[in-house]
C-alpha cells in the first residue's frame, strides 16, 4: 500500500492552477490496475488550451478543477493482485485514455473511438477524469509500456505523441518507398516525419513557415524540408514546391498537420492522383476546402484521432532501435511547481516540446 | 468494310449543335477494335453543361466542335482482325473512356487515373475526343459490355451511370448489413441506392430536397427516403433525420452524390464514427467542410472518379440478376435529331433520365 | 435472485453423459453479465466427436465432467446491475466464447484468437467451462443477440453456425458478383451458401457427395449443386465440374467445409488465379496440399476459426431480413432428456441440424 | 538501326546449350519498345533445371530451341518511335515478363498473372519466348529501370529477384516493427531478408541448414539467423528456435522460401495467431500440410508468383538508398562463352548469385 500524499496541479478555470493533495487512487478493487509515481508530464497543445481558455470547444468549464497533463512516463510504485507483467520499479511511459473494453468499437479494434472512454485531463462532458501532472496515477497494466533500458524518463513523455503520429501513419497506407509530404513541423509532424522514415518511406519533406523548426527537421531528422511563403497565394507555394522538389506527379502521402486551411489545400494542391492524405492537426471546425479537386483525383482522406492498439508498443520498439531522436524533441524541463511556465512557454511556440519534472528524484 | 455515313451531333459551342457527317473510324490499323452502331445515347450532366455553358471549367472551348454522348449503347458493326470474343450483331453497352494501359496508373489496376486517358466527349485539353452521338463509335473491344438478351438497347444505356454507383460502393467498403446513407436522388445517386442493395447493405435512406425523385425511390427501388429542408438549418436537418430514422449512432456508410456543401455537412455529421464517406457528385470547387469533425469521428472520405477495371462487367452481371429496374430510369426517348431538347429537358430537372435514340431502327 | 434448479447435461467422458444439478451461476459479482433460462442447444460436430471419442485431441478428458452445448437460445433470466442493453424476458442467441478483453488480440479486434478465451464446454486445458446444455447459463449482456420478433427461440439456435458463415465470408472478402464455389454441404457450408447470397455473391455452387444434402441445397437455398463422385479422381472431378459449369476461369471464392484432402485440392484446382480459398472444414491434422499451385495462381489462403466482432449482430440483421430459411435447417428436435439420441442421430450423418430442447416450456 | 551480329545462348534439351546467332529483334513495328544491348544475366534455378532436366513440369521440351536467362541489365541501344523516357546509352535493368495489357488480370493491376503473359526463356507452352542471354533484348521501354549512377551494371541483374522478395513482402503485408521468420537463405530468401528490413520490420530471423549462407545473412545483411538441424523433427527443431530466440507468441510474419515440406511446417507451427505467410519458394508439387493449425491460428497464407506493377521501381528505388549490399550477392562472374560453367555452379549450390556476362565490354 503506498501511503505517501498524492500532490496534483489542479486547473480550477482559465488561468488558475493550484497545487493541491487529492486522494492517493486505491488499488483494492482495481486487480489488473497499477499505480504509477509520475516522473515526467510533457505539455500538449491542449494543456495551453485548457490554461489558457479554460477548456476547449464544448468542453468548457463543466467539471473544473482537473488535474492536467496526459503525456507521461514514471516508474511503477505498485501493483494490483492480478497484475504479472509489471513489477514495482518498471520505468513505463503511460498511455492515458482508458476504453470500456465492451463496446462495438473496442471489440472492433478502434477502442480510440469507443464513446465511453475515460481520457486523462478532461473535465468532461461525462466524469471529470484526472491527469497526469500528479504523484500518482492509476491506470490498467497492459497501457502501460516499458522503456527501454538505454532511454532516460524524460524520453518515455514523448511515447505519447510518437503514438499518435504512428497512429497517422497507420492511417496513411503509407508503402516503402512512397513521397511522403508533412504539413506542419510542430511536435507530431516533426515524429511524423520521423516515423515516416522508421517505415521505409522515400523521401519525406516537410513544410512550415517557421525555420527554427525546419532546421530541425533537417538537422536531427535529416530530412526535406520546404518553408511556406505565407505572402503569396497556396497555388504559388504549391508552384514554388512543386518546381523545387520536381514533384510534378504530387506526394504520395501527405500528412497535415496544422489544421489550417491555407495547408489543407496545399496538401491537397499537391497530392498524387489516388494519395493518401491524413488529417491529424486540429484548427478551425470549418475550412475551405476543395472538394472537386479530391473526387477528380480520387483521393483518400481519412481523420486520425489518438491512437488505437499497437501504437504505443510500436513505439516503443520503434525508440528501441535509437534512431528516433527522442532527446532532441525535449526544448527544457520545467520543475513541478512551475507548470504554468511551462504551459506559457508553449504558448509562445518557442522550441519544440517541454515537459514538467513531476518527481525531481527519479532524473 | 463499314460503308455507310456517319452522321454526328457536333456542338460548335453554347447552344449551337450541328448535325454533319464526320469520318466512319476505320479499324484497319486498330486490330482490338470494334465499330458499334450506336443504338441510344444517355444525357448525362456534363452534356448539359457543355450545351448550356459551352464547356466545363478549364475545358472551355478549347477544341469545338466536338461529337457529344458518353452513356451509351449499340450493335457491332464490324470487328478488327484480332478480336476473338464479339461478333458483328453483339448487342454492346460501352466504355466509354480508354486508358493507355501502359502508364504507372493503368499498370497498377487504376486506369481511370491515367493521365492520358482518352474520354468520349472531350473537347480537351488534351487531343478532341469524339462522342457517342454518332452513327459509329470505335472502341477496343474488352470495353464493350454484352447486353443480357431480356434487356433492351435502352437499358444498355444505363450501364454508364450504374458503372459509376458501383465504383462508388466498391471505393465505399460497405460490408453487408451496414446502414446506408445516400444525399442525393439524382440519377448516381438513385443508382447507388439500387447497387448498395445488391451489395447486401442493411438499411439505405436516401435525401434530396426533390418529393418526386424520392417517390421515385421508394416506389422503384423500395428504399428509405427522407426530405431535406432548405428553409432550416444542416444541424435542424440532422436532428430530424437521426429523430426519424433512428440513426442515433450514426450512417456506416453516407454516398455525396449532390456536391453541394450542405449536404456534404449532412454527411459529415451523420456519418458514424470510423464510418466511411464517398464523394461522387461533382459541385462548387471549393466548399465550407467541418475538418475537425472529420479528424475526431476518424472518418475515411474517398473521392470517386468515372470507374475502373471490372465495374462495367459488374454492371452487366448485376442486371443480369433482374433486381434492378433500369427501365424504370428511363423517363423519355427523344429522336436523334432533338437530342437539344433531350438536353433542355434534363437542365429543367424532370425526370430522371432521359435517352436520345441515334439509330431508331434498333428500337 | 433465481432459485431455479440449475439442471444439466455433463458428460463424464465417452459415453457418459449423466443429468445432475450443478449451481446456478451468481451475478453478484458479475454486474455485466445475465442469466439465461436456455430454451434450445444445437449439437455441432464437436459435441459428438466429445460423446464418442471423450475429447477432441490435446484435450481428451482433462476436465470431465463438463456440460456440453454451445449453439444457443433463450430467454434473459435476471440481469446484472450495471446491465441497460438488455431486460428480463428477452429472447435472445448466445455468443459463446468469451474473450479476456485484455491482451493484444482483444484490443486489436481479433478476439477470437484470444489465448485466454473460456469457450462454453470445453473440458480444458485451462479451466473448464461449462456449456449451454443446462437450464441456466451466465453471460456478458454484450454477448446476446436479440432474436427479431419474427423468429422462434429454435432459430435463435442456428444464429452461432450462421456467425461461423458470415465469419468465413468475411475473411474470403467476397466482391459482389464473384462466384463462390462451396465444398461440403454440412451446416456450416450450406449457411456459408446462404450467407454468400446475402453479401451479394454471383453464382454459388456447393460441392458433396450426398445427394440428400445437395437436394436441401437446391430447394431450400437455390443454389447451384454438384455432386463429387468419390469413384474418379480430384483432377476428374475438377473436369467434370468445369465442364458442367463452364467454370474455365475458375471461381473466384472457394470455402471449404470439409477438411478432407480431396476437397482441399479440388477447390485449389478450381479457384481462379488470385482468387480468395477459406478453411473452415477442420479434419485430418496433416493433408497433402498443392503448395506449387497455390504459389503459381498466387491464391489466398485463410483460415477460418469461429467467429469475432460483429458477426453474431450481422446474423441478426441477416435473418431479420427473412431470406434465409432458418426453420428448414431444422430436422429434429429432441427433447432435453433425450440428448444421447440428438448426438447419435448426428453422428449417423442423418439431416443438417438437430435442436435439444432444453427447456419445454419455452417452445 | 543496329546492324550488329545478335549471338545468343540457345538450349537445345537438357546439357545442349549452342551459341548462334539468331536475328535481332527490330523496333519498327513496335514504337514503344527499346532494343537493350545486354551487359549480364545472373542464373536463376529455373535456367538450371532446365540446364539439367531440359525443362520444367509439363513446360519440358515443346519449343526448343531456347535462348535462357532473365535476370539482366544492359544499355538502351536503340529506342522505338514512341519512346520518350529513355535514350540510347541509359544503363537498365530489365523486367523480362510481357503481359497482353487487355485481360481481366492487366486491367486489374495483376499483370503477373495475365494468362498471355511472354516471359523471357519460356520454351512453351504457346509461343518460344527468347531470353537474355544474347547481345540484344528487345522489350516494352516501360519494362525498363533506370540503374542509379553509383551501382554498376552487374548490381542491375539482382534487380529481378530483388523485385521477386519486395513482390513477396507486399504481399506479407507486412507492418513496421513485425517480427518476420525467412525460411531458406538462398538468393531469395536473404534479398527478403534485405528488403523487410527496409519495410521497416523489427526482428528478421533467417533460418537453414547451410552454415555459409547463414553467416552471409549475418555479415552482410545483419539479420538474426538460426541452424535448422536435419537430424531432428520439425517439432524439435520448433522448440529449439522458440527457446533461442524468445519466439513463444509467434513470428507475425513467415516468408517461406524452400518449398520443402519440413520448412513449410515449421513456418505454420513458428507463425504467431493471425499471422501473414507468403509461399516463395517453388519444391514439390504436393507437400504435407497442417491445414487445421493453419485454420486455428486463423493465419493467411499468400502464394507470391513473380512480381507486379511498381515492384521493379521499388527495387530500383530500394538499391538507390544503398543499404542493400548487392555487391555482396554477386559471388562469381562467369564470361559469356561459360553459360554453362556457372549453371553447373549453381547447381552445385555453391556462393549466392552467379552472374554471365554477356557483354565484356561493359564492365
Amino acid at each position: 500500500m503506498v501511503s505517501e500524499m498524492n500532490k496534483a496541479c489542479l486547473l480550477y478555470g482559465a488561468g488558475d492552477a493550484r497545487f493541491e493533495n487529492i486522494p492517493t487512487p486505491s488499488l483494492k478493487d482495481s486487480p489488473r490496475d497499477v499505480l504509477i509515481r509520475i516522473a515526467y508530464t510533457g505539455v500538449c497543445g491542449s494543456d495551453v488550451h485548457f490554461w489558457v481558455h479554460g477548456g476547449i470547444n464544448e468542453m468548457i468549464r463543466p467539471g473544473f478543477p482537473v488535474t492536467l497533463g496526459h503525456e507521461a512516463s514514471g516508474v511503477v510504485a505498485a501493483i494490483g493482485s492480478a497484475v504479472t507483467t509489471l513489477k514495482v520499479g518498471d520505468r513505463v511511459a503511460i498511455e492515458p485514455g482508458f476504453p470500456c473494453r465492451y463496446c462495438s468499437f473496442c471489440l472492433a479494434g478502434k477502442y480510440n473511438l469507443c464513446p465511453e472512454m475515460a481520457f486523462a485531463a478532461s473535465p468532461g462532458p461525462g466524469p471529470v477524469v484526472h491527469g497526469t501532472l500528479a504523484t500518482f496515477f492509476r491506470l490498467p497494466s497492459d497501457f502501460c509500456y516499458q522503456i527501454p533500458d538505454h532511454l532516460g524518463l524524460d524520453e518515455g513523455a514523448i511515447f505519447e505523441p510518437l503514438a499518435v503520429a504512428i497512429h497517422c501513419l497507420f492511417l496513411s497506407k503509407l508503402k516503402p518507398g512512397q513521397e511522403v509530404l508533412v504539413l506542419g513541423a510542430g511536435p507530431v509532424g516533426l515524429l511524423t516525419c520521423a516515423v515516416a522514415r522508421e517505415f521505409g518511406a522515400g523521401r519525406v519533406t516537410v513544410v512550415d513557415v517557421n525555420n527554427e523548426r525546419l532546421r530541425f527537421a533537417a538537422e536531427e531528422l535529416k530530412v526535406s524540408t520546404h518553408r511556406f511563403d505565407a505572402a503569396i497565394s497556396v497555388e504559388k507555394n504549391a508552384e514554388v514546391l512543386v518546381a523545387e522538389k520536381g514533384l510534378r506527379e504530387g506526394a504520395d502521402i501527405v500528412i497535415e498537420a496544422t489544421g489550417v486551411a491555407s495547408c489543407v489545400q496545399l496538401g491537397i494542391e499537391l497530392i498524387k492522383k489516388g494519395g493518401s492524405y491524413v488529417q491529424v492537426g486540429l484548427g478551425k471546425k470549418i475550412v475551405e476546402f476543395p472538394l472537386v479537386v479530391m473526387s477528380e483525383k480520387e483521393i483518400t482522406l481519412r481523420g486520425c484521432f489518438r491512437y488505437g492498439p499497437g501504437d504505443f508498443a510500436l513505439a516503443s520498439r520503434l525508440v528501441g532501435r535509437g534512431k528516433i531522436p527522442l532527446k532532441a524533441f525535449v526544448s527544457k524541463v520545467f520543475p513541478f511547481h512551475q507548470a504554468p511556465d511551462a504551459w506559457e512557454a508553449a504558448r509562445k511556440g518557442q522550441g519544440v516540446k517541454f515537459l514538467i519534472q513531476v518527481d525531481g528524484s527519479q532524473a
